[in-house]
């Protein structure tokens, strides 16, 4: 399978993740964000469980732009080790799809 | 990988993401519906950044449901180009992907 | 391709979701989970349409961890046949995949 689009996945605090969402649009790594303004996430971190309220975004991208959305998001991201994760799209509405790639000016 | 069942994005206005949940099981397009009620969508649209708050449907169905579930779709949303995209199942309860089987009528 | 890590989407009723998530990073089955307190969902069940609010958990973890999540969380689950569902990782940030695979003590 030749994947050509994918969703990724970003979680960051609730308070930045509209911002993340716009520079990610404006600068054309992605075509469409969305952003669930609240989610609660539990996780491993240096040795203890952490409990934190942040908001999540999905963006609709083509995958000839990941290395530079990946490398860009860490550079302006607060964490760390900031979970950026890209699913495969299999298929969809080709008129949508086109749609990511002229966004992109792919 | 021979791919069977797939998650299905689309997003749509607020007010109208229950009914087309409805019309997509009652239609049996898809088996499970979940409605995320608001997300904030950024999106470049004619040149302009544009944004709306959205719900988000995911559909669970088989592929084989997945060219009729788009076409069906394409003839109800509001929107000229809706965002129809569907992400591949790699495994998970099998009961319940034998469910989604039998929901469907397969 | 060779498929390493997953998001896993389970959902459950509302009251149980954190729990479930507490479980879940507790055992090591997953290392992060994000919980959308609260969706709708419309689905079929025994001939009738059934519509419930519901949070949705999505957990990242390692496909070598999919078997035995699977198995606890049908164990624990208050439904006779739970969603879960796997979604494969196409890539993303590698520090944040490694960050996974040490999480979960692999």
């Amino acid at each position: 399978m030749d994947w050509k689009h994918v969703v990724v996945l970003i979680t960051i605090p609730t308070d930045k993740g509209l911002e993340l969402a716009d520079y990610i649009v404006k600068n054309k790594l992605g075509a469409c964000v969305n952003v669930v303004p609240e989610v609660n996430s539990i996780y491993w971190w240096k040795g203890n469980i952490e409990r934190d309220k942040e908001s999540l975004l999905m963006i609709k991208t083509s995958l000839q732009k990941l290395e530079e959305l990946i490398k860009e998001v860490k550079s302006v991201h607060p964490y760390t080790v900031p979970e950026i994760i890209a699913l495969p799209i299999l298929g969809g509405n080709e008129d949508y799809l086109r749609w990511i790639d002229d966004s992109l000016g792919l």
